[in-house]
């Protein structure tokens, strides 16, 4: 099927790179390697969900999307100092296979160890700083009215920052909660933060833009869009946790168990501490934050949450956020993109990896 | 002389001092400790040197400074946060007397010492990274022309993240440098970008807000208001690096030596490892990098400096950049405020703190 949604996803993602490749901010910067860092991230793969969504929402609109290329690339830049930041906090190495930004900047100079470790997370906190100052710099490039600009640009401050960051703040510091202490509607406002705010921004602020009017972010058709990319980050987010334990270890790319690892709290791990019997809670804490995890402790922890019916309750929960997602787009008009906009969620939803 | 240009600083001060204390961006913020943190720096003191040196600029050019108090009170954040990730790279304990803002936050949690450092540290990058939308989002909220407010986004983004980052990450990677392979050239640079940049933005961009008209960024006036911000910047520093050698601990509040015991780059120390015979270059080499100077090793070093001539060379070098900045002046309006500008510089430059 040549026609589905991954084409035009392609597509748009295609321009989406010419703009960032072709965006002189970071050339402007010294030195030299720290503007290269600004562009690693963002040259290193990922899909371009976020301004592929904004534009077909902007077209859902009937908006001119070759108009809102910039607007829709400073969505992928502002997601990606997110995740320069988040990788110094996470202590992360590698990031798509490659070095995160701290690491790579660390090579930048010659010292001991432990120096080099400072100055590439010194110079990364900078890569990230400027990287936000290159988000709104695209916004500004954006062939829109000066009006829509700011309104645009006010909005992401909203939801990318007041939202999203302190959605990163709260999971930081869940991180130093013991997992029996957090309670679901906490963990589900903090994914709502951390990674729906900027989808739920990417697909609200695709219409506004499309109609090229201010008071359009607050159409009832902005709104459900709104809703339908805040509903598919967390869906999404579950079937994340779904796959870090069930998941196929060559598919999914990522180490299974790394979130037990972590003792990170998700759907799975806090409705078991809640329902699981005392000796079967202790059991399933006692295999928390072990550095690796045999094929035999993954079994058993699979059938703790299993036994207890967390896994049930997890893939209800996937199927009912889905659902609602999906309810988002029926008030909205019947053209291509509203069309891709449901494939892609079904895609995000059913994958393996 | 009670109408002299403290009196009008002061009075400024407050106004933004209102404006930061009744915005509502940090309350937004979750957790509560992080929107707290990012209210401490500006609620800990400082002059407000730059929306007042906005304002005057502003008032130099006509306007109405009452409608632009927002847009000065966002240089005072976007300063800022520039100090809390400053603060973080340069593993500074206080500021200003207090603690900085990644030792508060480590309190925020329970912890190892270890552990409490790094979320401290964490948190304090997010800390930074939501003053930047604070700043930003003060801009919008100033009372002008949806253009002029994006020209003066717009320029903010050049000045305050291309120039000032890659200023101070410049510096970053001078402090991994020997001192004798830095040129005095390559100094001024990074300083320009550093602590000249924010200072060209603030003059320069009062004068365009003063006239509500984006295109008044390019006129004479603002350029030379431009020039003077960025002089008057160099001249303090300058004054700044005299004062850590020959200061008055009592009077200047940091240690002095501690330029030295960091192998600091300053004018002072490139003249003098450049015009110092071998054997005085060596012994002076042999003098950095100490954890603490006493009396007698503080007066070897300001000997070696006044008698290869490098105190004097320094001396030079503010006065006429000061002089350069003032003669800046000559061609703007002769009001007040341009007295009070040409005050401000005389009395920064004169201070002995």
């Amino acid at each position: 099927m040549k026609n589905d949604f991954s084409v035009s996803l392609k597509n748009l993602a295609g321009k989406i790179d010419d703009v960032i490749a072709s965006s002189t901010f970071p050339c402007r910067v010294k030195p030299d390697y720290l503007g290269k860092a600004m562009q690693s991230y963002p040259a290193n793969g990922g899909k371009r969900l976020r301004p592929v969504i904004m534009l077909w929402s902007a077209a859902l609109a009937g908006g001119d999307t070759a108009r809102l290329f910039p607007a829709a690339a400073a969505l992928e830049i502002f997601h990606n100092w997110t995740l320069v930041h988040d990788d110094i906090i996470d202590d992360d190495d590698t990031r798509r296979g490659k070095p995160t930004a701290h690491i790579q900047l660390a090579n930048a100079v010659n010292s001991s160890p432990q120096r080099r470790k400072k100055f590439g997370s010194d110079m990364a906190i900078l890569a990230g700083d400027l990287m936000q100052g290159w988000a709104f710099e695209l916004i500004d490039q954006s062939d829109i009215r000066p009006e829509v600009k700011l309104k645009a640009a006010a909005e992401l401050r909203h939801y990318g920052y007041i939202r999203l960051v302190s959605g990163e703040a709260v999971d930081v510091a869940m991180s130093y909660c013991r997992a029996e202490d957090i309670t679901e509607a906490e963990l589900f406002e903090m994914q709502s933060g951390k990674t729906g705010a900027l989808l739920h921004y990417a697909a609200r602020a695709g219409w506004m833009l499309g109609r090229e009017d201010a008071g359009a972010w607050d159409d009832a058709e902005a709104k459900a869009l709104g809703e339908f990319g805040e509903k598919l980050a967390l869906a999404f987010q579950m079937r994340d946790d779904y796959l870090g334990i069930f998941g196929n270890f060559e598919e999914f790319g990522k180490p299974i168990g790394s979130d037990l690892a972590e003792g990170k709290a998700t759907v799975l791990l806090l409705h078991a501490l809640k329902n699981l019997p005392d000796a079967g809670k202790e059991r399933l804490k006692s295999l928390l934050y072990r550095e690796c995890y045999t094929v035999d402790e993954l079994e058993e922890v699979r059938r703790i949450f299993t036994q207890c019916c967390s896994t049930e309750y997890l893939l209800n929960k996937i199927a009912f956020m889905t659902h609602a997602a999906q309810e988002c787009l029926a008030q909205l008009p019947d053209t291509p993109e509203r069309k891709y906009l449901s494939d892609l969620a079904d895609y995000l939803i059913n994958r393996e990896k």
